[in-house]
Protein backbone atom coordinates (compact mmCIF):
# COMPACT_ATOMS: atom_id res chain seq x y z
CA UNK A 1 0.00 0.00 0.00
CA UNK A 2 1.20 3.26 -0.77
CA UNK A 3 2.08 5.92 2.30
CA UNK A 4 0.90 9.72 1.69
CA UNK A 5 2.29 11.37 4.69
CA UNK A 6 -0.12 13.63 6.18
CA UNK A 7 1.74 15.75 8.69
CA UNK A 8 2.76 18.85 7.05
CA UNK A 9 -0.97 20.24 6.87
CA UNK A 10 -1.69 24.14 7.87
CA UNK A 11 -4.65 22.70 9.69
CA UNK A 12 -2.55 21.70 11.73
CA UNK A 13 -1.56 24.66 14.73
CA UNK A 14 2.11 24.08 14.99
CA UNK A 15 2.70 23.74 11.17
CA UNK A 16 0.72 26.65 10.66
CA UNK A 17 2.60 28.50 12.67
CA UNK A 18 6.11 27.31 11.43
CA UNK A 19 4.78 27.99 7.76
CA UNK A 20 3.81 31.56 9.15
CA UNK A 21 7.20 32.24 10.65
CA UNK A 22 9.06 30.37 7.83
CA UNK A 23 10.62 27.65 10.53
CA UNK A 24 12.14 26.45 7.98
CA UNK A 25 14.12 23.57 9.98
CA UNK A 26 10.82 22.61 12.12
CA UNK A 27 9.27 21.78 8.47
CA UNK A 28 12.51 20.23 7.24
CA UNK A 29 12.30 18.10 9.76
CA UNK A 30 9.21 16.63 9.59
CA UNK A 31 9.31 16.12 6.02
CA UNK A 32 12.76 13.68 6.75
CA UNK A 33 11.14 12.17 9.49
CA UNK A 34 7.86 10.98 7.38
CA UNK A 35 10.56 9.87 4.40
CA UNK A 36 12.58 7.64 7.19
CA UNK A 37 9.34 6.29 8.56
CA UNK A 38 8.74 4.81 5.16
CA UNK A 39 5.82 7.31 3.45
CA UNK A 40 6.09 7.66 -0.45
CA UNK A 41 4.70 10.72 -0.93
CA UNK A 42 5.17 13.97 1.21
CA UNK A 43 2.03 15.69 1.51
CA UNK A 44 1.93 19.91 1.55
CA UNK A 45 -1.12 21.50 2.72
CA UNK A 46 0.33 24.93 3.05
CA UNK A 47 -3.27 26.00 4.21
CA UNK A 48 -5.53 29.35 2.83
CA UNK A 49 -5.63 31.88 5.97
CA UNK A 50 -2.46 33.84 5.02
CA UNK A 51 -4.19 37.50 4.84
CA UNK A 52 -4.00 37.88 0.93
CA UNK A 53 -3.73 35.41 -2.09
CA UNK A 54 0.04 36.36 -2.93
CA UNK A 55 0.78 35.95 0.57
CA UNK A 56 -0.83 32.44 0.32
CA UNK A 57 0.69 31.90 -2.63
CA UNK A 58 3.77 32.87 -1.20
CA UNK A 59 3.30 30.75 1.37
CA UNK A 60 2.53 27.51 -0.70
CA UNK A 61 5.48 28.20 -3.28
CA UNK A 62 8.32 28.54 0.03
CA UNK A 63 7.17 25.36 1.56
CA UNK A 64 7.24 23.02 -1.70
CA UNK A 65 10.71 24.92 -2.35
CA UNK A 66 11.97 23.86 0.99
CA UNK A 67 10.40 20.44 1.17
CA UNK A 68 11.54 19.05 -2.36
CA UNK A 69 15.19 20.19 -1.11
CA UNK A 70 15.18 18.38 1.90
CA UNK A 71 13.43 14.84 0.95
CA UNK A 72 13.90 12.69 -1.77
CA UNK A 73 10.11 11.23 -2.04
CA UNK A 74 7.69 12.89 -4.59
CA UNK A 75 5.68 15.73 -3.06
CA UNK A 76 1.38 15.53 -3.04
CA UNK A 77 0.06 19.24 -3.60
CA UNK A 78 -2.39 19.52 -1.85
CA UNK A 79 -4.87 22.49 -1.53
CA UNK A 80 -8.47 23.22 -2.50
CA UNK A 81 -8.07 26.21 -4.20
CA UNK A 82 -6.53 25.78 -7.92
CA UNK A 83 -4.64 29.00 -7.57
CA UNK A 84 -2.50 27.74 -4.94
CA UNK A 85 -2.18 24.38 -6.17
CA UNK A 86 -0.62 26.05 -9.46
CA UNK A 87 1.54 28.22 -8.05
CA UNK A 88 3.15 25.44 -5.94
CA UNK A 89 3.19 23.58 -9.20
CA UNK A 90 5.63 26.24 -10.88
CA UNK A 91 7.91 25.82 -7.76
CA UNK A 92 7.76 22.01 -8.06
CA UNK A 93 10.24 20.04 -10.24
CA UNK A 94 9.47 16.70 -9.45
CA UNK A 95 8.67 14.29 -12.04
CA UNK A 96 6.15 12.58 -10.01
CA UNK A 97 3.64 14.02 -7.92
CA UNK A 98 -0.17 14.01 -6.65
CA UNK A 99 -2.45 16.94 -7.42
CA UNK A 100 -4.39 16.84 -4.18
CA UNK A 101 -7.61 17.01 -5.14
CA UNK A 102 -10.57 17.52 -7.57
CA UNK A 103 -13.80 16.34 -7.28
CA UNK A 104 -16.96 16.24 -9.55
CA UNK A 105 -17.38 19.73 -9.23
CA UNK A 106 -17.65 21.40 -12.68
CA UNK A 107 -15.26 24.32 -11.64
CA UNK A 108 -12.72 22.31 -9.77
CA UNK A 109 -12.23 19.81 -12.92
CA UNK A 110 -11.90 22.81 -15.24
CA UNK A 111 -9.35 24.43 -13.49
CA UNK A 112 -7.12 21.57 -12.03
CA UNK A 113 -7.79 18.83 -14.79
CA UNK A 114 -5.68 20.80 -16.88
CA UNK A 115 -3.08 21.36 -14.24
CA UNK A 116 -3.00 16.94 -14.22
CA UNK A 117 -2.80 16.61 -17.72
CA UNK A 118 0.16 19.06 -18.84
CA UNK A 119 2.07 17.83 -15.81
CA UNK A 120 1.28 13.93 -16.18
CA UNK A 121 0.55 14.14 -12.69
CA UNK A 122 -1.22 11.30 -10.42
CA UNK A 123 -4.64 13.16 -8.74
CA UNK A 124 -6.57 12.41 -5.71
CA UNK A 125 -10.15 12.13 -7.02
CA UNK A 126 -13.04 13.09 -4.02
CA UNK A 127 -16.36 10.41 -4.90
CA UNK A 128 -18.63 13.72 -4.59
CA UNK A 129 -20.05 17.08 -6.12
CA UNK A 130 -20.84 20.24 -5.71
CA UNK A 131 -24.19 18.67 -2.70
CA UNK A 132 -21.20 17.80 -0.36
CA UNK A 133 -20.42 13.88 0.61
CA UNK A 134 -23.26 11.85 -0.67
CA UNK A 135 -24.74 9.43 1.83
CA UNK A 136 -24.95 6.39 -1.28
CA UNK A 137 -22.65 4.51 -2.72
CA UNK A 138 -24.04 4.62 -6.11
CA UNK A 139 -24.03 8.56 -5.91
CA UNK A 140 -20.22 8.11 -4.66
CA UNK A 141 -19.43 5.99 -7.90
CA UNK A 142 -21.42 8.31 -10.30
CA UNK A 143 -19.27 11.32 -8.59
CA UNK A 144 -16.07 8.99 -10.07
CA UNK A 145 -17.24 7.82 -13.47
CA UNK A 146 -18.30 12.10 -13.91
CA UNK A 147 -14.40 12.29 -12.66
CA UNK A 148 -13.08 10.22 -14.81
CA UNK A 149 -15.20 11.22 -17.99
CA UNK A 150 -13.75 14.52 -17.85
CA UNK A 151 -10.85 13.38 -16.98
CA UNK A 152 -10.25 11.17 -20.09
CA UNK A 153 -11.21 13.93 -22.32
CA UNK A 154 -8.34 15.70 -21.28
CA UNK A 155 -6.31 12.67 -22.40
CA UNK A 156 -5.93 11.45 -18.43
CA UNK A 157 -5.07 7.74 -17.85
CA UNK A 158 -6.93 5.75 -15.03
CA UNK A 159 -3.99 4.70 -13.76
CA UNK A 160 -3.44 8.85 -12.94
CA UNK A 161 -5.99 8.68 -10.61
CA UNK A 162 -6.76 7.76 -7.20
CA UNK A 163 -10.45 8.21 -6.26
CA UNK A 164 -11.24 8.79 -2.47
CA UNK A 165 -14.39 6.73 -1.88
CA UNK A 166 -14.10 9.62 1.61
CA UNK A 167 -15.58 8.41 4.82
CA UNK A 168 -18.32 9.38 7.00
CA UNK A 169 -18.34 9.30 10.69
CA UNK A 170 -20.13 5.92 11.97
CA UNK A 171 -21.17 7.53 15.15
CA UNK A 172 -23.76 9.66 13.30
CA UNK A 173 -24.75 6.69 10.53
CA UNK A 174 -23.25 3.55 11.90
CA UNK A 175 -24.00 1.92 7.61
CA UNK A 176 -21.22 4.76 6.69
CA UNK A 177 -18.41 2.43 7.35
CA UNK A 178 -19.70 -0.30 4.93
CA UNK A 179 -21.00 2.41 2.25
CA UNK A 180 -16.58 3.46 1.89
CA UNK A 181 -15.76 -0.02 1.55
CA UNK A 182 -18.60 -1.20 -1.26
CA UNK A 183 -17.45 2.43 -2.98
CA UNK A 184 -13.69 1.07 -2.74
CA UNK A 185 -15.09 -2.32 -4.16
CA UNK A 186 -17.42 -0.89 -7.25
CA UNK A 187 -14.53 1.63 -8.13
CA UNK A 188 -11.88 -1.02 -8.20
CA UNK A 189 -14.61 -3.38 -10.19
CA UNK A 190 -14.77 -0.35 -12.63
CA UNK A 191 -11.71 1.02 -12.93
CA UNK A 192 -9.27 -1.69 -12.50
CA UNK A 193 -6.41 1.03 -13.67
CA UNK A 194 -7.56 3.18 -11.41
CA UNK A 195 -5.99 3.51 -7.78
CA UNK A 196 -8.23 4.09 -4.33
CA UNK A 197 -6.82 6.58 -1.58
CA UNK A 198 -8.31 7.20 2.13
CA UNK A 199 -8.04 9.16 4.80
CA UNK A 200 -8.20 7.24 8.04
CA UNK A 201 -9.79 9.82 10.85
CA UNK A 202 -13.00 10.89 9.89
CA UNK A 203 -14.59 6.97 10.47
CA UNK A 204 -14.17 7.06 14.30
CA UNK A 205 -15.56 11.05 14.82
CA UNK A 206 -17.60 11.27 18.36
CA UNK A 207 -16.13 7.72 19.22
CA UNK A 208 -13.73 6.44 21.76
CA UNK A 209 -10.40 4.75 21.07
CA UNK A 210 -10.32 6.64 17.83
CA UNK A 211 -7.03 5.43 17.17
CA UNK A 212 -7.95 1.76 17.16
CA UNK A 213 -11.35 2.42 15.21
CA UNK A 214 -9.35 3.86 12.19
CA UNK A 215 -6.66 0.88 12.18
CA UNK A 216 -9.29 -1.66 11.95
CA UNK A 217 -10.97 0.26 9.03
CA UNK A 218 -7.74 0.54 7.07
CA UNK A 219 -7.49 -2.87 7.23
CA UNK A 220 -11.29 -3.33 6.12
CA UNK A 221 -10.46 -1.08 3.46
CA UNK A 222 -7.42 -2.98 2.43
CA UNK A 223 -9.41 -6.28 2.12
CA UNK A 224 -11.88 -4.27 0.03
CA UNK A 225 -8.94 -2.63 -2.13
CA UNK A 226 -7.74 0.43 -0.83
CA UNK A 227 -3.74 0.68 -2.99
CA UNK A 228 -3.09 4.05 -0.96
CA UNK A 229 -3.46 5.92 2.45
CA UNK A 230 -2.91 9.42 3.85
CA UNK A 231 -1.75 8.69 7.31
CA UNK A 232 0.63 9.53 10.19
CA UNK A 233 3.70 7.89 9.25
CA UNK A 234 5.02 8.63 12.67
CA UNK A 235 2.27 6.15 14.03
CA UNK A 236 3.99 3.24 14.15
CA UNK A 237 0.55 0.74 14.66
CA UNK A 238 -0.44 2.39 11.31
CA UNK A 239 2.51 1.94 9.64
CA UNK A 240 3.02 -1.58 10.88
CA UNK A 241 -0.72 -2.63 10.07
CA UNK A 242 0.00 -1.42 6.53
CA UNK A 243 2.82 -4.16 6.14
CA UNK A 244 0.57 -6.37 7.77
CA UNK A 245 -2.36 -5.79 5.43
CA UNK A 246 0.46 -6.34 2.68
CA UNK A 247 0.86 -9.44 3.70
CA UNK A 248 -2.40 -10.76 4.38
CA UNK A 249 -3.35 -9.30 0.39
CA UNK A 250 -0.85 -11.24 -0.82
CA UNK A 251 1.16 -7.43 -2.35
CA UNK A 252 4.17 -8.75 -0.15
CA UNK A 253 6.00 -11.53 -1.77
CA UNK A 254 7.93 -14.73 0.46
CA UNK A 255 6.38 -11.88 3.10
CA UNK A 256 10.07 -10.12 2.44
CA UNK A 257 9.29 -6.70 3.53
CA UNK A 258 7.53 -7.50 6.71
CA UNK A 259 10.29 -10.36 8.12
CA UNK A 260 12.77 -6.86 7.07
CA UNK A 261 10.75 -4.53 8.94
CA UNK A 262 10.34 -7.00 12.10
CA UNK A 263 14.40 -7.30 11.79
CA UNK A 264 14.18 -3.88 12.22
CA UNK A 265 11.90 -3.23 15.53
CA UNK A 266 9.38 -1.74 13.12
CA UNK A 267 6.59 -3.95 13.56
CA UNK A 268 4.77 -2.89 16.52
CA UNK A 269 1.51 -4.50 18.25
CA UNK B 1 -19.89 -11.35 15.76
CA UNK B 2 -20.22 -14.62 17.22
CA UNK B 3 -17.55 -15.62 19.83
CA UNK B 4 -16.94 -19.66 20.33
CA UNK B 5 -14.68 -19.96 23.36
CA UNK B 6 -11.38 -22.34 22.40
CA UNK B 7 -9.71 -22.32 25.69
CA UNK B 8 -11.03 -26.09 26.94
CA UNK B 9 -9.41 -28.14 24.39
CA UNK B 10 -6.88 -31.01 25.26
CA UNK B 11 -4.31 -29.73 22.63
CA UNK B 12 -3.35 -27.54 25.32
CA UNK B 13 -1.11 -29.44 27.76
CA UNK B 14 -2.71 -27.72 31.58
CA UNK B 15 -5.96 -28.68 29.75
CA UNK B 16 -4.96 -32.32 29.14
CA UNK B 17 -3.68 -32.39 32.50
CA UNK B 18 -6.67 -31.43 33.96
CA UNK B 19 -8.93 -33.68 32.16
CA UNK B 20 -6.91 -36.51 32.98
CA UNK B 21 -6.80 -35.73 36.79
CA UNK B 22 -11.05 -34.61 36.81
CA UNK B 23 -9.26 -31.29 37.85
CA UNK B 24 -12.76 -29.98 37.79
CA UNK B 25 -12.28 -26.27 39.91
CA UNK B 26 -9.63 -25.49 37.18
CA UNK B 27 -11.90 -26.22 33.82
CA UNK B 28 -14.64 -24.94 35.72
CA UNK B 29 -13.12 -22.00 36.06
CA UNK B 30 -12.05 -21.51 32.29
CA UNK B 31 -15.07 -21.83 31.74
CA UNK B 32 -16.67 -19.16 33.88
CA UNK B 33 -13.69 -17.00 32.95
CA UNK B 34 -14.94 -17.17 29.05
CA UNK B 35 -17.99 -16.80 29.55
CA UNK B 36 -17.54 -13.34 31.07
CA UNK B 37 -15.61 -12.21 28.56
CA UNK B 38 -18.07 -12.64 26.33
CA UNK B 39 -17.79 -15.86 24.71
CA UNK B 40 -21.41 -16.94 23.00
CA UNK B 41 -20.45 -20.66 23.25
CA UNK B 42 -17.89 -22.33 24.93
CA UNK B 43 -16.29 -25.16 22.94
CA UNK B 44 -14.96 -28.10 24.66
CA UNK B 45 -12.28 -30.79 23.03
CA UNK B 46 -11.30 -33.31 25.25
CA UNK B 47 -9.10 -34.98 23.55
CA UNK B 48 -8.33 -38.76 22.07
CA UNK B 49 -5.29 -40.00 24.04
CA UNK B 50 -6.81 -41.81 26.89
CA UNK B 51 -5.60 -44.83 26.31
CA UNK B 52 -8.82 -47.03 25.54
CA UNK B 53 -12.15 -45.51 23.70
CA UNK B 54 -14.06 -46.40 27.17
CA UNK B 55 -11.65 -43.80 29.00
CA UNK B 56 -11.80 -41.18 26.27
CA UNK B 57 -15.88 -41.14 25.91
CA UNK B 58 -15.73 -41.31 30.12
CA UNK B 59 -13.49 -38.10 29.41
CA UNK B 60 -16.16 -35.96 27.09
CA UNK B 61 -18.98 -37.24 29.24
CA UNK B 62 -17.29 -36.10 32.76
CA UNK B 63 -16.30 -32.94 30.89
CA UNK B 64 -19.55 -31.75 29.47
CA UNK B 65 -21.07 -32.43 32.49
CA UNK B 66 -18.89 -29.78 34.67
CA UNK B 67 -18.75 -27.57 32.39
CA UNK B 68 -22.69 -27.45 30.96
CA UNK B 69 -23.27 -27.14 35.16
CA UNK B 70 -21.40 -24.43 35.44
CA UNK B 71 -22.12 -21.87 32.78
CA UNK B 72 -25.28 -21.00 31.34
CA UNK B 73 -23.62 -20.51 27.53
CA UNK B 74 -24.24 -23.53 24.72
CA UNK B 75 -21.46 -25.95 24.17
CA UNK B 76 -19.51 -26.39 20.85
CA UNK B 77 -18.88 -29.86 21.54
CA UNK B 78 -15.86 -30.50 19.30
CA UNK B 79 -13.93 -34.00 18.58
CA UNK B 80 -12.57 -35.40 15.03
CA UNK B 81 -14.14 -38.81 16.17
CA UNK B 82 -17.96 -39.45 15.87
CA UNK B 83 -18.11 -41.66 18.46
CA UNK B 84 -17.10 -38.89 21.20
CA UNK B 85 -19.09 -36.22 19.66
CA UNK B 86 -22.39 -38.99 20.09
CA UNK B 87 -20.63 -39.70 23.69
CA UNK B 88 -20.85 -36.07 24.87
CA UNK B 89 -24.66 -35.46 22.89
CA UNK B 90 -25.69 -37.93 25.60
CA UNK B 91 -24.30 -36.27 27.94
CA UNK B 92 -25.45 -32.90 26.62
CA UNK B 93 -28.77 -31.54 28.09
CA UNK B 94 -28.77 -27.93 26.20
CA UNK B 95 -30.95 -27.55 23.55
CA UNK B 96 -28.83 -24.99 21.57
CA UNK B 97 -25.06 -26.73 20.72
CA UNK B 98 -22.38 -26.59 18.22
CA UNK B 99 -21.24 -29.86 17.03
CA UNK B 100 -17.62 -29.44 15.95
CA UNK B 101 -17.19 -30.57 12.86
CA UNK B 102 -17.95 -32.27 9.46
CA UNK B 103 -15.88 -32.35 6.71
CA UNK B 104 -16.92 -33.49 2.73
CA UNK B 105 -15.90 -36.88 4.04
CA UNK B 106 -18.23 -39.54 3.41
CA UNK B 107 -17.67 -41.28 6.62
CA UNK B 108 -17.69 -37.90 8.71
CA UNK B 109 -21.01 -36.88 6.94
CA UNK B 110 -22.41 -40.31 7.61
CA UNK B 111 -21.74 -40.20 10.67
CA UNK B 112 -22.06 -37.02 12.27
CA UNK B 113 -25.08 -35.72 9.98
CA UNK B 114 -27.75 -37.73 11.23
CA UNK B 115 -26.57 -36.38 15.28
CA UNK B 116 -26.72 -33.11 13.93
CA UNK B 117 -30.63 -33.81 12.50
CA UNK B 118 -31.82 -35.63 15.34
CA UNK B 119 -30.58 -32.41 18.02
CA UNK B 120 -31.38 -29.92 15.67
CA UNK B 121 -27.69 -28.60 16.01
CA UNK B 122 -25.58 -26.56 14.33
CA UNK B 123 -22.73 -27.66 13.12
CA UNK B 124 -19.10 -26.78 11.77
CA UNK B 125 -18.42 -27.93 8.57
CA UNK B 126 -14.94 -27.49 7.56
CA UNK B 127 -14.32 -26.77 3.79
CA UNK B 128 -12.30 -29.94 2.62
CA UNK B 129 -12.87 -32.91 1.52
CA UNK B 130 -10.68 -36.74 1.92
CA UNK B 131 -7.58 -34.71 0.02
CA UNK B 132 -6.52 -32.31 3.22
CA UNK B 133 -6.85 -28.76 2.57
CA UNK B 134 -7.25 -27.59 -0.88
CA UNK B 135 -5.28 -24.93 -1.79
CA UNK B 136 -7.92 -23.14 -4.31
CA UNK B 137 -11.03 -21.60 -3.33
CA UNK B 138 -13.02 -23.06 -6.21
CA UNK B 139 -11.94 -26.75 -4.60
CA UNK B 140 -13.26 -25.72 -1.28
CA UNK B 141 -16.24 -24.15 -2.23
CA UNK B 142 -16.79 -27.66 -3.75
CA UNK B 143 -16.31 -29.20 -0.64
CA UNK B 144 -19.04 -26.69 1.08
CA UNK B 145 -21.37 -27.51 -1.58
CA UNK B 146 -20.80 -31.21 -1.35
CA UNK B 147 -21.14 -30.93 2.77
CA UNK B 148 -24.12 -28.82 2.18
CA UNK B 149 -26.20 -30.94 -0.18
CA UNK B 150 -25.50 -34.07 1.97
CA UNK B 151 -27.25 -32.33 4.94
CA UNK B 152 -29.74 -30.76 3.22
CA UNK B 153 -31.28 -34.34 2.38
CA UNK B 154 -31.00 -35.33 5.84
CA UNK B 155 -33.12 -32.23 6.92
CA UNK B 156 -31.20 -29.53 8.08
CA UNK B 157 -31.40 -26.07 7.56
CA UNK B 158 -28.18 -23.20 5.96
CA UNK B 159 -29.24 -21.68 9.35
CA UNK B 160 -27.74 -24.73 11.19
CA UNK B 161 -24.41 -25.07 9.46
CA UNK B 162 -21.29 -22.86 10.10
CA UNK B 163 -18.74 -23.15 7.22
CA UNK B 164 -14.90 -22.94 7.90
CA UNK B 165 -13.40 -21.94 4.95
CA UNK B 166 -10.27 -22.69 6.66
CA UNK B 167 -6.82 -21.33 6.93
CA UNK B 168 -3.32 -21.93 5.64
CA UNK B 169 -0.22 -20.69 7.05
CA UNK B 170 0.83 -17.24 4.61
CA UNK B 171 4.44 -18.08 5.59
CA UNK B 172 4.51 -21.29 3.01
CA UNK B 173 2.27 -19.26 0.45
CA UNK B 174 1.53 -15.56 0.47
CA UNK B 175 -1.72 -15.98 -0.97
CA UNK B 176 -3.06 -17.96 1.21
CA UNK B 177 -4.99 -15.45 3.06
CA UNK B 178 -6.74 -13.67 -0.61
CA UNK B 179 -7.47 -17.34 -0.77
CA UNK B 180 -9.65 -18.00 2.93
CA UNK B 181 -10.96 -14.40 2.23
CA UNK B 182 -12.68 -15.45 -1.06
CA UNK B 183 -13.92 -18.09 0.21
CA UNK B 184 -15.95 -16.73 2.74
CA UNK B 185 -17.25 -14.43 0.26
CA UNK B 186 -18.05 -17.30 -2.24
CA UNK B 187 -19.77 -19.56 0.60
CA UNK B 188 -21.86 -16.29 1.63
CA UNK B 189 -22.67 -15.51 -1.83
CA UNK B 190 -23.77 -19.55 -2.38
CA UNK B 191 -25.13 -19.79 0.96
CA UNK B 192 -26.41 -16.46 2.37
CA UNK B 193 -28.16 -17.81 5.20
CA UNK B 194 -25.23 -20.31 6.20
CA UNK B 195 -22.93 -18.62 8.71
CA UNK B 196 -19.36 -18.63 8.42
CA UNK B 197 -16.43 -19.56 10.79
CA UNK B 198 -13.02 -19.45 11.43
CA UNK B 199 -9.99 -20.19 13.83
CA UNK B 200 -7.82 -17.27 14.00
CA UNK B 201 -3.69 -19.19 14.58
CA UNK B 202 -2.99 -20.70 11.25
CA UNK B 203 -2.84 -18.09 9.05
CA UNK B 204 0.38 -16.66 11.18
CA UNK B 205 2.07 -19.85 11.23
CA UNK B 206 6.04 -19.35 11.08
CA UNK B 207 6.23 -15.39 11.08
CA UNK B 208 7.07 -13.09 13.88
CA UNK B 209 4.54 -10.79 15.98
CA UNK B 210 1.89 -13.38 15.20
CA UNK B 211 -1.18 -12.17 17.12
CA UNK B 212 -0.85 -9.13 15.43
CA UNK B 213 -1.08 -10.88 11.69
CA UNK B 214 -3.90 -12.58 13.27
CA UNK B 215 -6.00 -10.17 14.48
CA UNK B 216 -5.38 -7.83 10.95
CA UNK B 217 -6.91 -10.59 9.46
CA UNK B 218 -10.01 -11.25 11.77
CA UNK B 219 -10.51 -7.59 10.55
CA UNK B 220 -10.25 -8.72 7.49
CA UNK B 221 -12.45 -11.61 7.44
CA UNK B 222 -15.17 -9.54 8.91
CA UNK B 223 -15.52 -7.78 6.34
CA UNK B 224 -15.70 -10.37 3.96
CA UNK B 225 -18.28 -11.94 5.50
CA UNK B 226 -16.93 -14.02 8.70
CA UNK B 227 -19.70 -14.67 11.17
CA UNK B 228 -18.37 -16.46 13.91
CA UNK B 229 -14.87 -16.81 15.43
CA UNK B 230 -12.97 -19.68 17.51
CA UNK B 231 -10.86 -17.54 19.83
CA UNK B 232 -10.23 -16.93 23.28
CA UNK B 233 -11.85 -14.84 24.66
CA UNK B 234 -9.96 -13.90 27.08
CA UNK B 235 -7.82 -11.89 24.86
CA UNK B 236 -8.83 -8.47 25.61
CA UNK B 237 -7.37 -6.91 22.51
CA UNK B 238 -8.79 -9.77 19.99
CA UNK B 239 -11.86 -9.37 21.84
CA UNK B 240 -12.67 -6.00 21.48
CA UNK B 241 -11.56 -5.88 17.73
CA UNK B 242 -14.18 -8.21 17.84
CA UNK B 243 -16.83 -5.84 18.82
CA UNK B 244 -14.85 -2.59 16.23
CA UNK B 245 -15.37 -5.22 13.43
CA UNK B 246 -18.85 -5.15 14.32
CA UNK B 247 -19.28 -1.52 14.40
CA UNK B 248 -17.76 -0.94 11.27
CA UNK B 249 -19.53 -3.60 9.53
CA UNK B 250 -23.10 -1.66 10.67
CA UNK B 251 -23.88 -5.03 12.58
CA UNK B 252 -23.44 -2.63 15.85
CA UNK B 253 -26.94 -0.13 15.76
CA UNK B 254 -26.36 3.35 17.18
CA UNK B 255 -22.72 2.06 18.39
CA UNK B 256 -24.10 0.60 21.87
CA UNK B 257 -22.86 -2.67 22.45
CA UNK B 258 -18.92 -0.71 21.26
CA UNK B 259 -19.79 2.37 23.96
CA UNK B 260 -21.32 0.14 26.20
CA UNK B 261 -18.20 -2.18 26.06
CA UNK B 262 -15.96 0.84 26.42
CA UNK B 263 -17.58 2.54 29.58
CA UNK B 264 -16.72 -1.15 31.49
CA UNK B 265 -13.54 -0.63 30.19
CA UNK B 266 -13.55 -3.40 28.03
CA UNK B 267 -11.98 -1.82 24.77
CA UNK B 268 -8.14 -1.92 24.90
CA UNK B 269 -5.86 -0.67 22.33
Amino acid sequence: MLVIGENINASNKSVAEAIENRDEQYLVDLAKAQESAGADFIDVNAGSGHGSPEKTTAAIRWLVGIIQAAVDKPLAIDSDSSKVIEAALKEYSGEKLIINSVTAEPARLESIGPLVAEREAWVVALAMGTEGIPALVEERVAACERIMSYLNDLGIKAEQVLFDPLVLPIAVDTSQGLVTLRTIEQIKSRYPDARTVMGLSNVSYGLPKRKLVNRAFLLMAAHAGLDAVIVDPLDSKAMSLIKVADLLTGKDPSCRAYLRAHRKGDIVD
